[in-house]
């Protein structure tokens, strides 16, 4: 049975968002879930939630938590013992397949790199994020922010992780890989992409060339590799983007009692545009190049951000993903085009 | 009398959209458009619009005219009487006081750049864009595609410039200056933008330090600073979302009758908010640091983008905005901080 280590006390709800996804994921997709952090504080939070006792859920103690407000390096070196740390080291000694976090983003990436260490050929991990896209399709966006001042080779190794990601567990046949740019010509981009450009149609990949920022969410590729600063800059500019035109909407349709009963009927239509952008339905941000797999969910992630989350981290260990990612790099790494310093 | 030249062959519905704006904009706000383009093609439009024989408005001609599809640096190079290349000389010559364009981005860049040249001590020139916010205060943007690996110099320089149009332009008192990174703390950003975190903070300016990409639609800061490779991907990435909630909530306000009932009385409420994220409103983007103005209009431009674009190049020369920037960087350039190697 495929077992994830979720660190119980990361999120903003920890344990009550941690506890119930935890229950929902062993209930519905046959996981076996360790629950790390502090027993006396999860043993009753377990408890008291039905029909618990009968499932495979443990609890491992661990009695340091790294907060959102924790400066991330610092907290991976002092507490040793924190529920993060604890849960990567089960990955490390075969005890999990993976982890699960909705903890200090920082922190976290940092603790999956040192303790669970890298997937053989993978110079750096990269956080890729899943985003919804006019076809219907979804998106893999990747580095999102574990990496920045990225070398060509680093953008080259995020898109054969990324095509793995997307066909692996997003099913998608032969996805699309973007470079993004600045203009889809050739001699668009910065130093970095430039350079990228002839590594990544040099790889075995459906390589497309540059795409520009449009094509997040146009769903005419499948995954977009980009520096993590880039990456990073698009992904929060959507939410606030996101928030904003929600506040909008709002503002605008209560203006008058005709715009209100519209609202009214219109509200359940909301709700399901909701869904279809709820983060939580994605389930976080995997973490690839990490041994094992890390799944970061969202700080402010509720019960089925975290059940989706160990749905897609048992998914990524029984489809043996990293072997995949390996044997690419090891591919590539026979190739000629290693023997230049790139 | 402020004059302007509009670059009328440039836009994807030129020159319908362009006459019509010369004349609304002649009409509202005082000043003379020179309408650059041939003459065959612009006088017979010109002589259909009702009353324009009566406004400030001439036509110059100019044989030649560069597509969206021209590369930019060689049409640049070849066509040497082109429309955008005999406006630009008319502001070189001093017979107009600005450029508006909703012509080929990059080459309009390049032509600005080459022939009207650029303000004393600025480095580049960097292309500004004006967003709405939460707030509902307009955020400027720079660089949005101008320069890409861009130096701590620039960037601080960018800083200065998106100030002073914050300022002179949008009315924003004090604005707050902001330094694209992904997060809040010091130390988090590229190997840029940590060496230009010093720089900006010696600068007089409002400068609140690092911003993350949310708060490109937060209204928490007025001017956000970033390389053009970053914020183009903001930019286009934020008008690919756009698209992408406008279509979902299409689908999903017209699945059920009720819902469309909901829809019929909700458009009139969508008109609005659609005016108040639509960009022909703001103007279109000024390239700052060239002598006299250049405003960039969307290629889609229609005529009250144009209008507004000839507004904001107007007021941008009364209020001496380019004075403005000169000053502050010669102040800066007397400064101790100049003398070190940047």
């Amino acid at each position: 049975m495929v077992t994830i280590a979720l660190d119980a006390m990361g999120g903003d709800h920890a344990p009550a968002s941690e506890i119930d996804g935890a229950v929902q994921a062993a209930r519905s997709y046959g996981v076996r879930v360790l629950l790390v952090g502090r027993q006396e504080v999860l043993r009753p939070e377990l408890a008291r939630r039905n029909g618990a006792a009968g499932l495979p859920i443990e609890i491992l103690h661990a009695s340091e938590v790294v907060t959102m407000e924790d400066n991330a390096a610092r907290a991976v070196r002092s507490k040793r013992d924190s529920s993060i740390r604890v849960a990567a080291r089960l990955v490390r000694d075969g005890l999990a397949h993976g982890v699960v976090s909705a903890g200090n983003t920082g922190a976290v990436m940092a603790t999956a790199k040192m303790i669970q260490g890298m997937v053989p050929g993978v110079e750096r991990p990269a956080l890729a994020s899943v985003l919804p896209t006019r076809k219907g399709t979804p998106l893999v966006l990747i580095d999102v922010g574990a990496n920045v001042d990225c070398t060509p080779r680093m953008l080259a190794q995020f898109a054969v992780m990324g095509e793995v990601y997307s066909r692996v567990i997003l099913k998608t046949e032969r996805p699309r890989i973007g470079l993004l740019s600045i203009g889809t010509e050739e001699q668009k981009g910065n130093e970095a992409t430039r350079a990228a450009l002839g590594l990544l149609r040099s790889l075995p990949l459906n390589f497309v060339g540059n795409v520009e920022g449009r094509d997040v969410y146009s769903g005419d590729v499948d995954v977009i590799v980009c520096d993590g600063f880039v990456g990073n800059a698009i992904l929060k500019a959507s939410e606030g983007l996101a928030e904003l035109v929600k506040q909008m909407l709002r503002e605008t349709l209560s203006a008058t009692l005709t715009r209100r009963f519209g609202y009214l009927i219109a509200r359940s239509a909301f709700a399901d545009f909701k869904k279809r952008v709820d983060y939580s339905e994605t389930g976080g941000a995997p973490l690839l190049g990490v041994r094992g797999v890390c799944i970061i969910c969202h700080g402010s992630s509720n019960a089925n951000a975290i059940k989706n989350a160990i749905r897609i981290a048992a998914e990524f260990a029984r489809s043996q993903a990293n072997r995949q990612i390996e044997d690419e790099l090891s591919r590539w790494g026979q190739a000629p085009l290693a023997a230049k310093p790139l």
